[in-house]
């Protein structure tokens, strides 16, 4: 099945065993992946359902549902990240491919850009590209960019909610564990199988404030280290992505028989 | 001192208590960062050797050795990263941020790209920059690109040797444990201070060949995992060197008390 090409559609497409087919996609299809009348290919409604489906003019004729391997992570995380100056586009890219399921860019005191609609329309492209090149069932969601002090309950924590939400804000120069200290020590509450998130939040260039931590604090963050070297802000959301998707997807091996 | 500009200085410019600076060092100190006549800086020798120094003209006069904190990692991380079509650049800030010791870039059955000495001199130049940007006391090593079966016998292992060597090659696809499994189960090596080294080789676009897996692992390299998704050619060594910082440096601090 791997062969197939991918491509991502919005669940309102599938209308019972037709896919309505935007310009744009059949231009993708016909044109730069040279399919023609006749071919298949996978949908993928960025919601977990797989489709393998047969290319019918307009449309596209779905033929099975697919059973697909889960390649997600077994928790979600959310991804809140200070805008940098340059390179946000790497960010959603990367940290797609490294299975972040929602990316929150935040506006914060030292953010320098205000990004545009079309950025955000951007992101939104390269999140969808970078799934299917990762082989993830889940589109990651990009929201639109808030001041981060908004940002901060985006997704309010109940006192009776069956969810745990853990939440952890990036510092350099700070005496903090580090990310993977907390992430490895999670590890409980996952076999315990309650229902948990994880929010992730890392800086601009120069820093969160110090009155930005204090707000985060507040609102349920723990503050952590990223190791003892300054990281840019394009790599942070990188490493903390790689150190909890590492942390999440080690567990069921942990106990293996290391060889030295 | 962290307010002190830095600039990385190979190790023959210093010459008793003068640093002779190079054409494109004066320009970067008294044009770029617009510093005059005495005025002080910090000059780093890529060895773990910093000195505060006073610009004089043509030279720059020692003034002091400084004890710098280390932000090296505890030990030394080589990275063997198969050439991207695209994208070494972005390998070599990244993992020089992250902490690796030394990176060799190789040509493998499936790279594509033959670069050029243009290209191996640009490396060198991030790799400097990204020392100085991540406040790290030593620059990265980049070796000259060489065919992949030549860099498996780089830094040959010898049976008599007091020095530990880890070597891992990365893989996608395969049933192999997580590259975190084992870090994680190395640390006992780190616990009795032997020396030791790790090796991490990361493939190309459309990954190694399986006679390039067979001849890694005839030379003693693991093959691991780094996760469920498919990562790109420039997220795989990231990720790999993620991990492996994030494991080296949380060992100091994974019996804190873990709130949740």
């Amino acid at each position: 099945m791997r062969q197939l090409q991918r491509i991502a559609i919005a669940p309102f497409q599938k209308q019972q065993e037709q896919i309505v087919l935007t310009a744009k996609q059949k231009h993708y299809l016909y044109r730069v992946l040279r399919l023609g009348e006749g071919s298949k290919f996978i949908a993928m409604d960025g919601e977990g359902q797989w489709w393998l489906t047969q290319l019918r003019g307009e449309e596209a004729r779905v033929l099975e549902k697919l059973e697909v391997e889960n390649q997600e992570l077994s928790i979600s995380v959310t991804l809140i990240s200070a805008l940098p100056k340059n390179g946000f586009d790497e960010i959603v890219r990367c940290c797609t491919e490294l299975g972040v399921s929602c990316i929150a860019p935040v506006i914060s005191k030292r953010t320098l850009l205000k990004p545009s609609p079309q950025k955000f329309q951007r992101w939104q492209k390269i999140a969808q590209e970078a799934s299917e090149q990762s082989e993830r069932t889940f589109v990651p969601n990009i929201l639109e960019p808030v001041n981060f002090d908004q940002s901060l309950s985006l997704f309010p924590d109940s006192e009776n909610s069956a969810a745990q939400h853990k939440k952890y804000i990036c510092t350099a120069r700070s005496d903090s564990p580090h990310l993977l200290a907390y992430i490895s020590g999670q590890k409980y509450a996952i076999e315990q199988e309650k229902p948990c998130q994880i929010w992730l939040a890392t800086g601009p260039e120069g820093g969160w404030t110090e009155k930005e931590i204090e707000l985060a604090t507040e609102a349920g963050f723990q503050t952590v280290s990223l190791g003892k070297r300054i990281l840019r802000s394009v790599t942070a959301p990188i490493f903390a992505l790689s150190v909890v998707a590492a942390a999440l997807e080690s567990i069921a091996i942990e106990n293996v028989d290391v060889k030295f």
